[in-house]
């Protein structure tokens, strides 16, 4: 449970079992008693049993079992508190055994129903047609005697009405039940003072995660009632490590010398299970408080049905006036697709992206920022945002930093722009667009745009980041749709688009299908192409690559494909010259990993 | 485990702990010893574990408690096949606990190493940079005594090259690691002997998994050691009861008096976790064999990540000469979004074919039959292919049989084709087409078609139905893809198209955005609307219904709007009528759940 009883609440698990589910047993059920003990013992509980089918003493044995097991919380909740060792307390846990459909018809159409399967949902299912089924029902309501419960008018007699809970006691209305209600926002350290000062676009390089770590560690000492971090061992990984400066994983089990930061009161909740990292922020974020999860951006999917039913909640909520808005629901996604030097194809998908997408609008957030200083303004957003679920894709690995921090803050809040100093159009109309989205696509960009002007210097080249997903959609579809004016505008009505995306191409495509200039956008992205490899042949394999923009750019843009015919040729090279020494030196070319934007283009 | 130690092969577990993950202990290996051994007793095992430091005491600890292992298992498949009663055998298990990064380094850069989570992955990684560094790797290789297994050619020695495993004994070459060696076709009845006899166009009303359940019954009979159904208990709910006329569900634990179809025998593989059934299908896949996984739609999202991985499987070995092509991963997904009479919003996700369409074409069906029939034929298809992953979404509800036999089975070769007998416009071109994809929206489709024909005779409607969905993206996309020619045909280059889809409407903008008419496009499908409610108000919360329909050929027709805005206001009225009737008598107005199609249009 990852409790620490000298600190936190506690938890008493009550396993229900009634036999059956929907037309089977449970296994639960039938394993040998001592093996489900067994179980429960190696999941480090201390299983009390309450099992029967006559209603009172059920009842009452499942309050002196209640008594005993809150009185076992309480004296492991003492003892600790008093400071005796109790490294692994065993907390108690309820098995209770009932009847399926308990207290409901026990035989319809001659089939036995209760303490069956049969129980299941809708145990008496013609009441409209079978009078026999109606007469049936009827007897099993008035079972609850009614006439003892209601008063003439239908509401409950002043006895049963006293029983119910008042104020703050009624289920819905406990303030942790409502976790808006007790939410108070983070205190949050200035993120500009984490910024990474960018000498020139590009430079110097900076991790952008690592970057971002040192503005969580802040988070986590400054809000240490109320953040964590959560993630299936990837914390470190993922180059979230500066939090380990301030603060430990979370640990119940044995701790030995030599182990990295753990202790029963660490703020980093880590567990190589993605489901259990989803659902423990899930329930700390319905209770009020904030996180982020961070994991490998392909294995994010293992939760995707668990996403789903927080989205529909967040959906659900929205439009019920009591409920409060929660703190959102954040995921940084790193060792991305991109990045394959150590892992492979098995480590490759984007399409979290997609999934999430697919709901509803108001609920769902996607960032892609291009380097360390736009992720620093991009998650200090979403820890002040509330009741969405954000999506951050960004890098671990050294890259370049495009914008200084200024910059990179407008550029955030306007979710896309013109970088005008990589463009060389300027303010007239571009014979080209190349936009990109993502931190890998951003730098290829940036090389392709470098060796347009190097070898087309006549060429308008227009350059156009997307840090804002949403921003892509119509207004109609999305909060954060850009209107169809700006858009036209930025991606003109009639030029090619060439737009290099982190993930599946098919994406941009149904952001931006009803766009004025859709017919012209093409985009490169993410294919199902690759392997272990470098960096470099991540993007060639996937046609992402520099030089393959560079085609595109040629192919399209009207008149050029005979005028840069060489041109074309060199880059068609290029790629295979790369290639060949991927193969041959195990590395990528250091002309290509080594490349760096400069202020004035290169001889060509 | 779910074997039959009478009939079935075995499995001995080794649960190896070596400690660490990537930078934390494993949950496992820090719990107390005597927990650990009753969380493996609680799954039904009994543990041996072998433990230590020394390679040599451990090989052959471990040698002689296989052995014991292996005597273990044997006497419990001896005993069963002797007919001694054992209703659930403790099979044994294996715990090996060696230290990780064991024999490797023990100390880098003065931290320990062997024994540590520091031996994750790379235990010396400057060695190009770092002479000492360099030094550490070769005296490790160097511990391995080279000299002793290589001889000057590099070659293992005799004594080394003996040791090695010999044709279908090596790893790869194990006939069951190869299933496709091993493979063999299955006996299918002929499908068409199933048919619902259809005596005019959605007569008689017929449920479609029911029906595909009497095939898949013979199937099971026909194919007694090599096929199964997996489900996540949902066999009989999703209508594919008739599988237990013929056999039960795999059941290894205690088998109580009135259970329905469990025994240790059973085809069926039943347990309520999707993770389960889709593991146990790759698994019997992999081996060689065949089977049908049907879930809830909704729940699918569950195995998300499981089938990237199968279908980056199947794309690999694509490639691979020698491994040979196995039985595809067929999913019928059934009590689908639209019908959500007894679930509601939490079962509402049809998002599943969005994810799998994401991955690579050529391993990647997905099919949506409209009907009873072509479901069969559909089934079939999809049981005779290798090496995909088909998608096959069908409705369980009693619904109108559209097709007879003879013309769904063309139907469905086709992949999807005009409905001239639902259409206006016969050979003349089409003022607007009505195209469908999904037994639901094909009703709304017909239904407001019939509308049309009733209310507005002279214009030209054509009725095009969608079986493959494949068969919408360009030729150059996936192999089922339709030439542009054909789908201009079909889809005409400048009319309306009004698309009613099952899932996602976006899903039919990406797979069409290239296509000449794609800007007259318009799809109506799920838009994350929805609650526990009617057939009728479902469709309706998501503009998907039959008066919604014909607003979007009134708005969308040159010329309409203004002819037919009488129409259109009944149409807006409708709706609301319907709307008031559901929520007056708790379901829908029987002139819509009672509607036919009918030969001659009603008189308006």
């Amino acid at each position: 449970m990852f409790l620490n009883p000298a600190r936190d609440g506690a938890v008493l698990p009550i396993l229900h079992l009634n036999g059956y589910k929907i037309a089977n047993p449970t296994v639960l059920d039938r394993i040998p008693d001592e093996d489900l003990h067994s179980l429960m013992r190696g999941h480090g509980y201390q299983p009390y049993e309450v099992a029967g089918d006559d209603p009172t003493r059920v009842h009452q044995a499942l309050a002196s079992t209640l008594e005993r097991a809150l009185d076992d919380i309480a004296g492991i909740q003492r003892r600790a508190r008093q400071g005796e060792a109790d490294p692994r307390p065993r907390w108690p846990m309820i098995i209770l055994r009932t009847p399926k459909g308990w207290t409901g018809p026990a035989v319809v159409d001659g089939l036995p129903v209760e303490g069956t399967f049969r129980a299941h949902q809708v145990p008496i299912a013609a009441v409209r047609d079978n009078p026999e089924h109606l007469a049936m029902l009827e007897a099993w309501l008035r079972s609850y005697r009614p006439e003892e419960i209601f008063d003439a008018t239908g509401a409950p007699v002043p006895n049963v009405a006293a029983l119910t809970p008042r104020g703050d006691r009624r289920m819905s209305a406990q303030p942790r039940a409502n976790g808006g209600t007790v939410l108070r926002d983070l205190v949050l350290p200035d993120f500009r003072d984490y910024a990474v000062q960018v000498t020139r676009p590009g430079s110097p390089s900076s991790e952008a995660t690592r970057t971002l770590g040192a503005f969580v560690r802040d988070v986590i000492v400054a809000n240490p009632d109320r953040f964590r971090l959560f993630g299936p061992d990837e914390v470190a990984s993922n180059r979230l490590g500066a939090a380990f400066e301030v603060t430990d994983r979370a640990f119940d089990a044995e701790i030995r010398p030599g182990d990295d930061h753990l202790s029963a009161d660490g703020r980093v909740m880590e567990v190589l299970s993605e489901h259990l990292c989803q659902g423990w922020l899930e329930g700390y974020l319905l209770t009020g408080r904030h996180g982020i999860f961070t994991s490998y951006e392909a294995f994010i999917h293992v939760v995707d049905s668990m996403v789903n039913q927080h989205a529909k909640w967040l959906k659900v909520t929205r439009g019920i006036s009591w409920r409060r808005p929660i703190a959102s629901l954040n995921y940084l996604l790193s060792s991305h697709v991109w990045r394959q030097d150590h892992n492979g194809f098995s480590h490759q998908d984007p399409g979290f992206i997609d999934h999430v997408v697919n709901k509803k609008a108001e609920v769902v957030r996607v960032y892609l920022p291009p380097d360390a200083n736009t992720l620093l303004s991009t998650m200090d957003h979403c820890l002040r945002s509330r009741h969405y679920i954000n999506v951050v894709v960004a890098a671990k690995q050294p890259a370049p930093t495009w914008l200084p921090m200024d910059e990179a803050v407008l550029h955030c809040r306007r979710g896309l722009g013109i970088w005008n100093w990589a463009s060389t159009a300027g303010d007239a109309e571009p014979d080209v667009v190349l936009a990109c989205a993502g931190d890998v696509p951003t730098l290829e960009t940036l090389a392709a745009a470098d060796l347009l002007r190097t070898h087309l210097p006549d060429l308008r080249v227009r350059v156009v980041n997307v840090v804002d997903l949403m921003r892509l959609q119509p207004e109609a579809e999305h909060p954060h749709g850009l209107p169809d004016a700006q858009f036209d505008a930025l991606f003109t009505v009639d030029k090619p688009v060439i737009f290099a995306f982190h993930g599946y191409p098919t994406l941009i495509h149904r952001l931006t299908y009803r766009r004025t200039n859709h017919h012209n956008l093409h985009v490169r992205g993410y294919k199902e192409e690759g392997t272990t490899t470098t960096p470099f042949d991540m993007v060639m394999l996937n046609d992402l690559d520099r030089f393959h923009l560079v085609i595109d750019v040629i192919d399209r843009v009207p008149g050029l494909s005979s005028r840069a015919a060489q041109l074309r040729q060199d880059m068609v090279d290029a790629r295979q010259r790369c290639r060949d020494y991927t193969r041959a030196h195990g590395d990528d070319d250091p002309a290509i990993s080594g490349w760096q934007w400069s202020p004035q283009p290169p001889a060509a």
